[in-house]
């Protein structure tokens, strides 16, 4: 199945609806419209139809994710031969973020990536980058749907796209395996995750990570391949700028597979269905590695076999309203370091010694 | 007003209810119920009164702040002379966080902190930290309550405190100014923003800002107050390990207002109603700062002038079932640097030139 979220209008305004893409033919069934005339035909009245659909499709994937028949409900649907006011062209539609995902967290998996865009800045390679898997936690509640316009951030004159996948997790579980982490993989879909450079070199200099620098805006889309039509190692991925081909990679190039991502994510944070996990960039994926940036009015396009294309046009830059005054140092430094606590040792004397650092 | 959310037992199991504390009484309202009793009064049927109630007052303070006549509504509520159903004793209560918020923002605002916990271990305070209120992606999806238990991650062998304030935002809006932003905060409340520092320190070194070393649990509560009844740059505040005291300190010590927090946050972003921002440790406010650290068992009390005592209790560390093996550099690094592009000098002439590095 491929999911996609677009808007319908109805009394109330345009709603969401949760769909069935086929690319080949251009065309989308509305998910929960069908089930519910399935179950009409089945002896249902109208009402108690629409109510179970609700129910079993929300206009919500990560909603319907909580619930572990949430699968064989939309395949359900999505086999019934659609009624005609369940079936949606393609062209012209309106496009939505498949997912409004509870959390959004983005890897750096690719080693290419991270060797190649350190050396364009002449910074070494951190031997972390080799023993764990490192994310931030990323802009979940800026991502960017199909042909939506990117609104450009005031504070940015060096702008790049990002060539990743975005991985959505179907099911929950704390401190799983590799293994059973990869069962809990519902779908892939490609992201773009934006990057304002200038910013983001000066924030992460603080040791808190991308912040500003990365979440103005991270396209999503256009629909959520489920696991079972693809194998997630054999992903062939291509950037275009302007229809030029800048970057083209292959997912199997990561150091770590999307199940050891995830079980990683899984430790001591109990996973959240619909949450979604970002790669990280592909080797080759971004300007950054290739010495070129993006301009206003650029049109971006992701590509990846079975995931479609997700495209982006960058708007112009808005106006800045605030920014922060530089602050001079030593003004807020008093002296005061806490209360001098009884030292560990003291006051236990069988606590464990001291941590040896581990690098 | 002082919200909590606390659950009450029903036909359908227990359920979190926002309740208004008098925690001099040591009683708090349940104000849906004190609502809907209002309303029944003034004529509704019960079935409407209950209706009207849980729009109005639903038991999700992020749902309720997305209407700016929420706080009316709260009050309105909190004012009635409550029905002895509406009212529940303090002792014995089942605490919640008092907010589930949509996301979570954690900034290092406090000079004292950063200056000393770079001391400790030797490091130089970046520029940056000067420049930019730097802020951390939070755990908005592993926040602790108060009287919750903390369990100890597997990975962990320093572990940590923070002593933090938590705002929560109101309204919405982007690009804000610090005037606009301040107008934007509806409460504030204690943050406990617990750190596993042999893997913080670890992790960092990658450039993506703290994850595991962070996200495993961070308490919040007990309750919010709300901007009303105190001035924030008035609070005072103080860590205790055990009835110990450790630290202490005032939240006007910080180089950035909350104001000024939200309103770099809201830029090129939307504030989210309920979303919640964290001040940052105040100044001698860890166990890093203060070269000592926290061990399994150990009872952290952070307590606030006018916010309340939030209590965390250490719990023993979890099993390790999984972690990431090691790789071996240059495995996955074959050469390929994506397609090269023309450069954009080529294809753009009047492209603006190339960015010049702030510092």
């Amino acid at each position: 199945m491929k999911l996609a979220r677009i808007l319908r209008d109805g009394p109330d305004g345009p709603r969401p609806r949760i769909v069935a893409v086929d690319p080949e033919a251009g065309r989308a069934t509305d998910l929960a419209r069908a089930e519910q005339l399935r179950l009409e035909r089945r002896g249902c009245t109208p009402a108690t139809a629409r109510r179970l659909a609700d129910a079993h499709l929300p206009q919500d994937l990560a909603a319907g994710l909580g619930s572990p028949s949430y699968r064989e409900d939309l395949e359900r649907a999505a086999a019934e031969d659609p009624p005609d006011d369940a079936v949606l062209e393609l062209d012209g539609a309106r496009w939505l973020t498949p997912l409004d995902p509870p959390r959004f967290r983005d890897f750096m998996a690719f080693e290419q990536h991270f060797v190649s865009a350190r050396a364009v800045r002449g910074n070494p390679v951190p031997d972390v980058l080799y023993t764990l898997p490192v994310y931030y936690k990323a802009g979940h509640l800026s991502l960017l749907a199909h042909e939506q316009t990117m609104e450009w951030p005031a504070y940015c004159e060096w702008m790049d796209y990002e060539l990743e996948l975005g991985f959505v997790v179907g099911g929950t579980g704390v401190d799983l395996t590799a293994e059973e982490a990869e069962q809990r993989l519902f779908g892939v879909t490609l992201l773009n995750d934006f990057s304002a450079r200038d910013r983001q070199f000066e924030e992460v200099a603080g040791g808190l990570g991308p912040a500003k620098g990365k979440d103005f805006g991270t396209a999503l889309g256009p629909w959520i391949t489920t696991l079972d039509e693809l194998d997630p190692l054999e992903i062939s991925l291509a950037a275009r700028v302007n229809g030029q081909l800048w970057s083209s990679g292959r997912s199997g190039s990561a150091l770590w597979s999307a199940g050891e991502l995830t079980a990683y994510l899984s430790t001591a944070e109990p996973l959240v269905p619909g949450e979604l996990i970002g790669s990280g960039t592909v080797g080759g994926g971004c300007g950054l590695e290739l010495g070129n940036r993006l301009v206003p009015g650029d049109v971006v396009e992701l590509e990846g076999s079975g995931l479609g294309t997700l495209r982006t046009r960058l708007g112009e830059p808005r106006q800045l309203r605030w920014a922060p005054q530089e602050r001079i140092p030593g003004q807020m430094v008093d002296g005061r370091r806490g209360i001098e606590p009884t030292p560990l040792a003291a006051l236990r004397p069988d606590a464990p010694p001291p941590p040896v650092p581990r690098r």
